[in-house]
This record gives structure tokens, C-alpha cells and sequence, in this order.
């Protein structure tokens, strides 16, 4: 008599022999060889000004692609051939936020240069991870603009409270890592920011779009006039997707949520425009704590994101 | 001293005098006379692939119709002169879904052949039911056409399960109950089907609307189109709806949630086209399941999907 | 050695030497002066019809506003120099209705009275508090013209339950106070009225925005319709707003949410066209209930619109 | 073709010939007879102190029964012939609340005289209930001797707020309705009370057990003690079980929760103790909010308290 | 640079080096060898007679292990050395449960058969799974003596609903697997259960502990008593533990919860007493749904069901 | 006309004159004196191994306060004319927890400086913050004897993850300030440590009560027993409440919940027979996380903690 009912604890209850879910397209590191795309997780959120749960997302961002397929139909693309490899998460320090961010930027770094080719989207962790990642980014593949989308500047100074989730373009612009005039932020909110943040933005030559410029311009617009002027001054573009730039409505996984944000298929549309430019080369995920959230889908949102994200990387290179 | 203040448990906490609830026009079925509209309940979910509660939407649907009135303030039609049958729930065998299908499909069909000219909203219970509910309705109402809302195209092959929530479009096409071309499917998405059900669908002249058709045609052209077409073809029109063609943020309460679906508005005006035509003569209303959903958002919406569709059909019959 | 790390339970937990946080602008009243713009908090939900949590209200908003910050990007207006009289709460009798009805309106009348150019926002509660609070307008403000968000009438009589969230508006034309000519209804819902309530609004008066309207004319028409009449017609002009004049995916926190109903940012524009208006020196914010609500969106669309409503103020002041 | 397998909806799902389940020896009054025991809903809620939804505890109660059978398996009792009447609920006024306990009062003493040998479970609402509730069966029954199951003494002024779910067997006392010495009040917490409530029972002859007593005696010489006393001075007993007795672990859904309460075994000890006393014969369960509980634990209670009240007067009448 | 800081996503978040997490010692199958213990995931909750989540107790129980350590204070007792295979899951048919059972039937034995020293606790999935698994059991290991933790007897007839989790013991026994002299209940109670099942157990030969008799008699006295008889007539005893046997206070997440039941550390000295018993050596840990759970509470008392009989079984064979 | 109903947000929504509130006998430091009883909140719990809420401990904590009255009906205390000093809240560093505990050590130190006869009672935070309490205490008050409630020896290596909360009292016997022989650790539980700390608690001196211990010996006995020994033996006693050490049946709101534990009576007992001992002058409440409790079931346990801690030292006073 066979065994043949036995399956591993965690993989899937029930396959249908048509169908590949798209987190069978992921598979883990196996210390030599990666793909072409990447995942990497970067469970801190310590660094948090308020309390949250994002360090928990790389892990609920990987099981909700278990609920989608690899298959677009609107496009036809299937991604069932393609690999995705996921490197793990960085292991973070209890207590010691510094190493953390050191680990973080060595560990990407290493990788990046390991593998030329790989693009990694990047699994937070609140937004002080883009601090060390996006740093990594520079030191591997050459000057850096970024497209953030976010309800927020993250613009804060580092007197009152160190690095924090408040800080990260702050600290990229101040260590010259990132020139501001290679920012550009999609998504700011009312009442979600303060007027000497807006004004260091604008001093420092960051590219600001408001919600109300998504409303009248459209996402459309917004993404090609980015990617137009982006392009020919930076060497990689690197998206970092604050999560709290959706209305609250369509993300009820984020810690600072509130009216008046970005509806889910806007955001789809935008990444996808970014996606298809070729210069376009790594993402995060940030700001996402699925603890608070309602059903995982702020995680679902997530993984649509990455799974579009792909989509049009295929369609580029078809 | 009279015992007035007594009523049974379970009526109504608070009468207006000047407000018809809609539950009220509502009245359980007494054996012999029906309406021209009936409600029948099928709660089985027991054949949902994934873990599901659908079997508990009959219930939660008929409770919500208690929250709402009879009255359409902006068509100034009141239904509260209308009878709605409500024929109960079909009992399911507690682990036989053969028998409960058989149970359900001689059931309704001897409720079409007694009560020709009721026109029965189903309410399940997952997707599996439609499978006998409209093998029922060809055999008493004739050659059938469907309109499905759905994210998914359900047109699983039945080997790997076998009769599931994921098969009854494909069962109906392979025992030849129903012909792929007078199927019509609204509200497919990215992520949520695979390439060789889709290719099923179209090698079976199943018509296909994703969501981007949905944006970008409308769903007042779409269902003008879809009756247009079929109206020459079929004796009757089934509407089958499964709530997750609904974005999340509408209707969390289905199994399989995710973004870039259909707001609720957008439903309810494909609804009321719909029902605008003679020919559409019967619906279910399935994959909605209670335990999983907040502040019963989405049996509201059924209640209201429900009401809308007794609207535009008494507004056909004046 | 100094305390210099003690603060008082309750103070900010983090403060941005660069942020100003909303509630940082609302002051407790001193027992004399009193700013231009002021809060009045009416914990009454025992009134409702139904069980309502609304009494909490008062206490999350104020919460919510500490999670916003005083600054409007878009406009570039920051509202840190503004000063709001956090009058408190009215205390509520916990059985006897009357007199806590009695209490609302004196109380409110004689602020009004004491502070000529206070701008009171009225944070209840359930609708009922409209009725004594638009009552103790009347008194202190001359002839008013009431601009009601709402998916229901509220006309209710009053026979067959005494005076509840039901009855405000028709407590109100019955009493004399308001002339239902200058009582606008905006976001009205189907199977959320019935009919001799309309009746009895068109007989009085009453002018009757759908929501079917609200999508076909757009807010901003309606708001300028509005005002254009009712301007020349009342010395002063008061919101009243019903949360749930709102989509229930929008504000999950009310006791009568249903699907068809206001996305959040068109209900923040209408405010913001209404307090643009001189005329316009009032506004209640009524049935949201926190007990119900998810991650307290329906509080933080209510901060949003309290926020909004002083920054077209302070423009129309400049 | 038959129909053999519909149900009225809201009929059990699932039949075991050999079951009979709690709920099946309910039946509904029909106008006419009504057996020995009996239930009646009241639910009013508003009159508490604090925010309650109790007035959903007596649906919530009712359903909880059909989770049970009739079958006692440790004194081989089964109720299965029994019948329980069930009155349905009193209506409340939405505002009125004197007009709520005059319905109360009225409806129960009708019933009490109606029926001579009935024994009424009460289910409210709030403990404010048991005033009228007690009023009424003192009226019909005789002498009343009362037990009070509570953390509470219930015996506040009614100045400060007027009559609430703390004052009822003040009212009763002041009133004349109660003798002080009739009062015994079981489960006293610390911190839950007041010095002078305390006073003015000792002063008016009440008897009064902490849960230190209960610890210490055990119940069963509370109960045991309690009843050969009052039965020599009475006509009826009457127990007011305030599910607020429970421990917060055992009990949670209660309005007034804490440590330092009684485990629920010792609850249905306490209340098989009493049932057993012929001169026992009327119960209230008040203090139950089903709107925020954990899956209905605190109801599930209160339905094995009815279902062991029924078995000890089977016992007694055998 | 290295890259030492990645971990698997999945693995541990922090490393204590003086620590042994429980799951640690659970190693996967390699497909040749077992240990002396084993776990075997039954995930099967669809032939409930309820709604049940069952299905995803084994991965929560599996979770769970991860929160407790392999030291046992009291005993001095270190499980670290020890090693428990884990087999991974059994494969469930979605719609046929006849062929689910034939699976686990075969599997177990087939395992029982290759690893004759193997011990597995076997993680339901409802109690409908026991009938196949002492099946397979008696095949594998001998004439089988079965201690069953239940509020319930689980002996109904199977025309009602088929073979469900309310028959596996009736099954056993109608076929002739186990005889009824050699099945212990303990911890049945009031009002959950019916006359004509504990009829047919007591003819049977069933012996029967109430929850009067485990508190009149104590834990200990019932598991020497039970454990002296049946090891003079068994080859080998069988814990089958339904969960439900707890108080609801201590295990909310089963389905059929209620007051009256055991509590945690009398369930856990229980198994104690019987573990330390060298017949026994075969468990099932049944009916805990982790979808209705609070905190996981209830897998946690499984996992330290699971720790503490490896622990008296090393304690054993010492 | 007064305004004689209006009241400070915040304020009590009823008050009934013969009552008082458990929150009225706390009063916030007016920076001057001190009562000989004082709050002080330490909200830091980011230095936790797991995900914890406990910072947000000191405000759930006092709020629960006020759903409880001062009046210890058991041994006829009232409270009421007792002070107690609320100093607030330490600020916390947002990221930098050295300098977080230096405010810890160096603002407790200050405050026992300068009011010699004030007891404080710290509102943690998770177990970190015992470390520079105890250390602040050893400053002020001399050779400090600790008595730790508490399922977990907390005595891990730092080497890594740094100070947690795992690590604080080997922190504070490496460190030299607490002599291990004057740490008195009860509620050890199984499964929830590890034989290398056991061993170096043993090797330090430490006294360990495992539950086993709880139950066999009684919490009396073991509390009279620690107090005779470390009365002898140091200047002043020291209590430190895990809150884990609860069983997860009574306190559902700490991070590390398992089953096993000790019942809130059981340690409301033992803080009892505690604080009527005149060494015992001080006491820490942490890894209490409100975020995940239930009903702040755990958060009024520590409020009656609290009150019976001063309930006995107004008895040692009289
Ligand atoms: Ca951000
Ligand atoms: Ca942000
Ligand atoms: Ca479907
Ligand atoms: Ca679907
Ligand atoms: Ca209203
Ligand atoms: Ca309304
Ligand atoms: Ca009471
Ligand atoms: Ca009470
Ligand atoms: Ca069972
Ligand atoms: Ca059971
Ligand atoms: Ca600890
Ligand atoms: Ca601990």
C-alpha cells in the first residue's frame, strides 16, 4: 500500500491540475542561482513612531499570493513559467535598530551584486527599511530615482525620535545618497503632513502630486511625465509603495489610514505604467501590518501588486 | 387588562405606521399559492473548495431585508402591495452532495412546473448550486441563457474534486444542459482564473467581459449588448451572481476576496437592466459567506440587489 | 537631577518639534472666552431607534484628531495658529429624554448667546440632538436653512415611538422652527424612506437630492444650488450631517449603513463648498457609532471633515 | 415529484431522529393555554446606566436553547415531554421608559393571574426590569422572598439619574413592595459596590453574601440557609440572576464585568439548590448584552441555568 | 561580504541560544525513517454536522508548538534530545468522504505497519476522523482500548446524515472494530447529549464518566480505575480527544462549546496519568477549530497536551 | 440661563452622589507633593522578543480604574479619602532603549528621593523596564528583595538580543544590583522555559514556585514563607507582576499566554497577603498588551490588583 495521500504540513489542501497559484512560481534560495526577480524580507517595524505589526507582512504578503493564480487574463500573460526567488527575510536585532539597518543595506547590497540581473521587491517592515535599502540600491546599480507612493513625505527630522519610519527620504537626501530633485512623491494627503516638510521638499527640488493631482491629472499622466524626466537623469528607478496611500476604504491594514486616499486599481494602474519602463528595477512594500488589518486585504492588494508588477516586466521583454 | 403589548419573539422591535419593511412583503410559502417572485434558500457550502459559510447567507440575506423598506425613492415605486413567496430552504443531506443536488434541482424544478409564473431568487449556498438550480430551469423554463457575474469563470474540470464550487459552468456546458454560448460572463479578473479555463470558455463560445471591459465599455453597454443577443436566442434569462465579482472593500464577506472589482453600484445598475427585460426570469445569489464578512456589508448588498430586481420588474409590469 | 521625561498620561507619546497635531489646536474652555470656532460634544444615543453606540462619538473624534495633523497641503493652509473652544460635553439625563433634549438646546442657545461669533460643530450623538440643537439656532441666529446629509428623511412622526433619531426634521416643521423650504436633503436612498415620509417632505417644502442625483448632478452643482437659494432666504445656514449619508464601505460605523450610498471624498467636497459660504456658521455631526465601527474610519472621516471645514473658513477669512 | 425537502427557513438544519433539542419544547403562546413554565422577553436595555444591548438577550438566550437537548444525562432526566410556553416579548417604547415598566408590570401580573401555575422566566434587558417584574408577581403570587445573584447591590438613589438597572430593588424596597429581609443578595464584589448602598441594605434588613462567603461557605449552605428562612416568611421566591455574578472568564458578555466572580458551575449549582425548593417559581436573567460577548459563552450559560431550573422542578414534581 | 543574516521566511525571528522551541524537535518526513513519535495532520472537518473550521487545526497546532519550549520545569524533563516526525497531512477528497476516509484508514495503517514503534498523534480535523484512525489502528497494533475525552458521546445512527463527527464510536462499534467494553468516555454532559445514546452505549458495554463524576471522583481516580481494566483486556489503548470536553471558558474554539466542562490542568493531569501507561501509545487531538478561537487558546492547550505526553513517556523509558 | 450641564470631555458621563470612583482617589502630580501612593506609567515595549502592545498598558490600566469604586465591601475599606499620586508617564525614546531606561531609572530614582514615603506602582511596559525600576529602588531604598510573579524566569543571556524583556533580572543580578537569594520567582511554568536559565537561577540562589508549587502548597503558605525569609534579609520589598502569569482562561491580554496558570483570585490573593506586610513597598504591573485582550479583561485585573494592594496597606495603617 502507497502513501500517496501524504503531503508536506503547508502545502496546498487542494490542487487543480489547470491552475498554477502564483506562489508556485516562488521558491526559496538555494544559496547559488536567482532569478531574474526577487523577494526579500525586512521584517522590522520597531523603528515605527507608532505602534505596528508591518514586521509581520513579508510573511502574510507570501501566503495571500497563494490565493491568486499566475495567470492574467485581461493581458493573456501567464507567469506560470517564470521564477521568482525568494531570498528569505534579513534576520533583525531585538533591540539594536543601527544593526538592523546595517544588515539590511550589506545583505541587499551583497545580493545585488551577486545577481546583476535580479530585480528585488522588497518586503517591509515600515518605511525606515527604504533608508537602507534604497542606499544598497545606489551602491549597486548606479544613481537611484524614486517614485514613492505615500500619504506621507517621510521627510521628519532625526532630533526627536532617531531613524524612524518619519525619516527615510530625510536621511537618504541628508547623507547625499538620494538627490531630492530624484524623488518624487505620489499620493500626499491633507492633514497628513506639516508645512516645514512640504517646504524641505520643496527646497530640496523633491517632485510632489497630491491626491487632488491624481484626481484632476490622473495616475496616467503623473507616471509618464515621472518616468519621462526620471529616465534620462538616473541610472535605476526603484519604487517605494507605502501602503497608506490607498484610502482607507481599500487598505484598512496600514497604521496611519484615513479618508481621501488612492482606490486600489489606481495604484495597479500606476505600478503597472512604472513597471513597463525598462529602467524600473526594484521595489518595497512598506507600512503594511496585517494585524490590524481586515481579511488580509491590504496583503492582497500587496500581492496583486507584485503579480502586475511581473506582468508587465514579461510583456516588456516579450 | 388586555396582554396588546405581547408580540412573538422574533417580529419586529419597532413599528413605524408609516413604513412597510421589506421583509414584511415577504410571507412564508403555505403549502399551496405562490407569487409571481419566491425565494428559495439552498444553503449548501459544503462543496466549496476552500472553507466556507456561504451555507449560512439564505438566513443573513432574509434577515437584511428586515433593515431595509419597500420604497424606491428615486423611481417613486413602492413594492409594499407586492407578495414575495418565500418557499423556505431546501434541506441539505449532511454529507451526500449528490443527493443535495438531486434535492435541489427536483425541488426547484417542481416549483417552476406548479408555480409557472413565479420568478424564484435562490439564494445560496456556494457557486455548486447553480449547477441543478438552472438544470432545473431548462427543464421547466425552457432553453436557458445565463448571465454571470463572478470574478472566476468556474469551469474547473471535476476530476481533481469533483462537483464543486469551481465546476457548475462546466458541468452545465459538458452534460449539455446549457450551451456555452448563451453563457456570458461579466467581471473576470486578473489572477483569479488560468489560461486553459479561459481557452474552455472561448472554444465553448462562453463570452467573457473582464473588468477592464467593465471600465472601459460600462455595464449599461454590456447588458444591452448581452440581451440583445440572447433574448433571440433562449427561451429565459438566468442571472447568476456571485458576490466576489464585487471588489473587497464592497463586500469583504466572500471566500475568495481580492481588489480591482466591481463597486456595488456598478452592480446594482447591471441588476436593474437586467431585470428590465421580460425574458429574465429567475436568479441566484451565491459565495456570500456570513461568518466571514463585517457588519453583514454584503448580505446588505444581496437585500439590495434583491429589491432593486422586484423593482425594475414591477416597473416593467405597470 | 531633574523630571524632565515625566508628562501627563494622556499627553503625546512622540512630539515633532515640526508638526502640529489637530487636537493641539482645540483648547478646553476657560469658563469665559471663547474662539470663533468651537465643539460642543452631545453623548444622547439612547434616543435611536435602534441600538446606538453614537454617544462615544464625541470622544473618538476628538481622539481621531490627533492622528491628523493641522496642515492642508493642498491648499498650503496650516491651521496651527487657529484656535478651537472645546466646550465639552453636555451632560445627558440617563433615562429622561426631555430633559436631556432641554439641556441641549439651552445649553447650545446660551453659547451661542455668550459667543456671538463662535462657529460651534456639534459632535453627537444620534440625529435626535438636531432638533434641539438647530432649535437653539434659531434662537440665537435668526432664520435658518438647514443642509442635511443623510440617507433617510428623518420625518418620521412622532406617535409612534416619541421623539427619536427618526424625528428631528419633522419635530422641527411641526414645531414651527424650521420652514421645510429651507431644509435641503442631500444622498437620499432607496429601501431607506418610504413613501408618505417623501410625501410629506415635497408637501412641505422640502427639497430632495437622491443619490441617483448626487451621481448624475455632481456635488458641487448641488451645493452651489443650494446655497444660491437658501442664501437669500436665512440669516444663517447649518449642516446637519448623518454619517450615514455615507457608503457602508466608506463608514462601516454606523447603525444604518447599506451599500449605494457617498464615497468619503465627495462628501468632504460638498463640505467644502458649503463652508466656503459666509451664511454657513454651523454643522452637527450625528449617528456614528465607534462600538461599530472598524479601526475608527467613520471618526477619522468626521476629523477630516471638522478639519476641512475650518481651512475653507479660514480662506474665506483671509 | 414532491417537496419533501423544504423547511421553513429558520427550522434546524439537521434533524437526528433520536435528538430532541432544547428549543423543541418551546412553543409559542397560541392566544389560550399555557403550561407550567414559561418564558417572556423584555427587552429594554436603555435604562441601564452604562451602554447595553441587552435587549438582545432574549433572542440571543432563545437561540442558545436550540444548542442544547432536553436530556440530562447525570440525573437521567429528559424535558423532552415538557412544554415551555413562550409568551413572546413585551414591547418597549422607544423613549418612555415609565410606559415600558407599566407594560411590564401589567403584561406580567395578566399572565401571572391568567395563569396560576405558571412559572415565568424573564429574560430581560437590564436589571431595571426586575422592579416591575417583581411588582408584578407580588401583586399575583403573595409575599415575595428574593434571591439576587450579582456583583451588585442594585440599591442606588434614584435622584441622580432616575430609575435604572441600579436601582430596582431600591425602588422595590422604597415602594413597599419588598421587604428588606425578603432580599438576600448572593456573589457581592469588592470595588463593585458602595459604602452607603451597603448601609442602607444592612439598615433595611437585607442579607448579604460576598464572594468571600461564597468561597468560604460554599453555595450550597448559602442556598440551603437562605431558603429555610425565607420560605417560612413568604409566599414566592423569586430569583434575580444578574449574569454579572459570573467571573469575567466565565461570563464576558456582561455590561459590568470583573475578576473575583463566580465560576458558572457554581452558578447552576446554586440555581439547581433553589429550583428544588417548591416555593421557588420565577426567575429573571438580566444583565446579558449579546453584542459583546464571546460566541454567545454568556448565553450558552444562561440557557443551561433555564434548562437546570426545568430539571430540578421535573425532579420535585416526580 | 556574507550574507549570514538571511533566513528562510518561515524560520524563527530570534534565536535564543540557551532556548529549544518545541516545533524544533518536529522534523519532516524524509520518506524512510520515523521516530518513536510522529504527528499525522487529518485535516477533514466537512463531515461535521455544524459549520467547522476543524480542518485547520493541525497547522495551528503545528504554530503553536512554536510558542513553547521543550523543558518541563516541574519534572525536570528536557524533550530536546527527543525527536518527533512529523508525516505531513493527509490529502482530503473536496466533495467524496468516503474515499477520505479510505485515506486515512489506509495511511495510518500503512504507517502503523512500516513504523511499529511509532506513536503518532493524529491531528484533527472533527471527530469523524477517529472511525477510520482506531480502524486503522486495530489493524496495525492489536484489539484497541479507546479513552475518549468528550462532552459528547458521539454514538448517533448514521441514516440521519451519513457518517459524520457524531458517529465514529457508533461506527467502531456497528462494525464490530472496537468492542463497546473497551471504550472509556469521560467528561459527558447535561444537555448534550440524548436518552437514546446513552441507551445504546450503557447496552453496549460503554463505561460513562460524567463531568459530576470527574468532579465528585477526580481525574486521577477515573484515569487509574479505566487504565487498570483495560490493560488486562487490550493490546494497546487509544486517547481520542475531543477538545470540547473543556469548559468553554478554557477552550472557546470548538464548535460546540458550553459551561460545565473541565478545566485545562485537570485535562492535562489526565493525560499524564494515561500517557505514563506504556499501552498507550496512540492519540487524536479532535473538533478544535481554530477560525472561532480567541488567541489560539485552544491549540495552545493542545500543544501542551502533545509536550506533556512525550514527556511521560520519556519520563516512561527512563 | 446657566450653563450648568456642560463638563469637560473626559469626564464621567453619570455620577451618582453616593459613589466613588476608583479614578477619583488619583490625582495628576501637580509637580509638588506626593501622596504615600503613586502611579508612574512606563510605556515602553518595543524592547520585547515578541510583537507587544504593552505600552499602551499604563492608560488601559488607569481607565479601567475608573469602571470600579473605592469600597472593599468584603473588609468594609473604603478608599475614598485616600490619595494617590499620578506622576505621569516616563517618555520614552522612540528607538534608542539605553536611553530609554536611564529615563526609567533616573526619573523613579528621582521621584523615591524625593518623597520618601510615596509607593509607587509602575505601569509597565513589558518586563524590560524591571530592570532599571528595581534598580532605581535598590538606589533609593536600600537592599531590595523581589518577589516576581510570573510564568518565565526571565533570566536570558543578552548577548542575543540585547536588553528585553527577557533578560531583566539577569540583568540585575549580573549587574550586581539584586543578590539572586533575594528573588523569589512563583508561577514558573512548564514548557515555557529552559533548563540553562532554570540552572543559573538555581546556581544564583534564586527560590523558584512552579504552578505545581501554586497548587500543591497553596499561594498563602509560599507568600508567608517568602516574607518571613526576605524580610529578615533586606530593606524593602519589591513586587514584579508578569501578568502571564495568569492562566490564558483569565488574563487573555498578555503576549505569552498559555494554559496551566494561576486563576485571578489565586493572585489577587497573593498581592493581598503581600502588601499587608510593611517591607513591601513597591510593585511593577507589565506585559499586559490591551491591543490584544479581550473586554480589558486583563487591564481590570490589574486594576483590582492595584486596589487591593492599597486596601491592605490601609489596613496595615490603621
Ligand atoms: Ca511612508
Ligand atoms: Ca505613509
Ligand atoms: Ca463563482
Ligand atoms: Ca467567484
Ligand atoms: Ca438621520
Ligand atoms: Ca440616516
Ligand atoms: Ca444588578
Ligand atoms: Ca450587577
Ligand atoms: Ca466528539
Ligand atoms: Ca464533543
Ligand atoms: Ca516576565
Ligand atoms: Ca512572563
Amino acid at each position: 500500500m502507497s502513501l500517496s495521500h501524504l503531503k508536506k504540513s503547508g502545502d496546498a489542501v487542494f490542487v487543480d491540475s489547470s491552475v498554477t497559484k502564483a506562489n508556485e512560481i516562488v521558491t526559496a534560495w538555494d544559496g547559488k542561482d536567482a532569478s531574474n526577480f526577487s523577494l526579500i524580507g525586512v521584517p522590522l517595524s520597531k523603528t515605527s513612531i507608532s505602534h505596528s505589526g508591518a514586521s509581520f507582512a513579508p510573511a502574510s504578503i507570501r501566503k495571500m499570493l497563494s490565493s491568486y493564480s499566475t495567470y492574467h487574463i485581461e493581458d493573456g500573460i501567464d507567469l506560470k513559467t517564470l521564477r521568482v526567488t525568494d531570498f528569505g527575510d534579513i534576520t533583525m536585532h531585538v533591540t539594536d535598530f543601527e544593526e538592523s539597518r546595517n544588515r539590511i543595506k550589506s545583505t541587499i547590497a551583497e545580493l545585488l551584486n551577486q545577481f546583476k540581473d535580479t530585480m528585488p521587491i522588497i518586503l517591509g517592515g515600515d518605511h525606515g527599511i527604504s533608508f537602507p535599502s534604497i542606499a544598497a540600491f545606489t551602491e549597486a546599480r548606479g544613481k537611484i530615482g524614486v517614485i514613492q507612493f505615500d500619504a506621507h513625505h517621510d521627510l521628519r527630522n532625526i532630533n526627536d525620535g532617531g531613524r524612524s519610519n518619519g525619516t527615510p527620504f530625510r536621511s537618504l537626501i541628508d547623507e547625499g545618497i538620494l538627490n531630492g530633485e530624484h524623488l518624487i512623491q505620489i499620493g500626499l494627503r491633507n492633514f497628513s503632513n506639516s508645512a516645514p516638510y512640504t517646504e524641505f521638499g520643496i527646497n530640496h527640488g523633491v517632485t510632489i502630486y497630491t491626491m487632488r493631482d491624481v484626481r484632476e491629472l490622473g495616475i496616467q499622466k503623473i507616471i509618464i511625465d515621472s518616468l519621462n524626466r526620471l529616465s534620462q537623469e538616473v541610472d535605476a528607478i526603484y519604487i517605494s509603495l507605502d501602503m497608506d496611500v490607498l484610502d482607507q476604504a481599500f487598505a484598512p491594514g496600514c497604521p496611519a489610514i484615513g479618508p481621501g486616499g488612492m482606490d486600489s486599481q489606481t495604484l495597479i494602474d500606476g505600478i503597472c505604467y512604472l513597471a513597463s519602463h525598462p529602467k524600473v528595477c526594484g521595489m518595497d512594500i512598506v507600512e503594511l501590518d496585517p494585524t490590524i488589518d481586515f481579511r488580509d486585504m491590504t496583503s492582497r492588494i500587496a500581492a496583486h501588486v507584485i503579480l502586475n508588477f511581473l506582468v508587465e516586466k514579461v510583456k516588456l521583454n516579450r
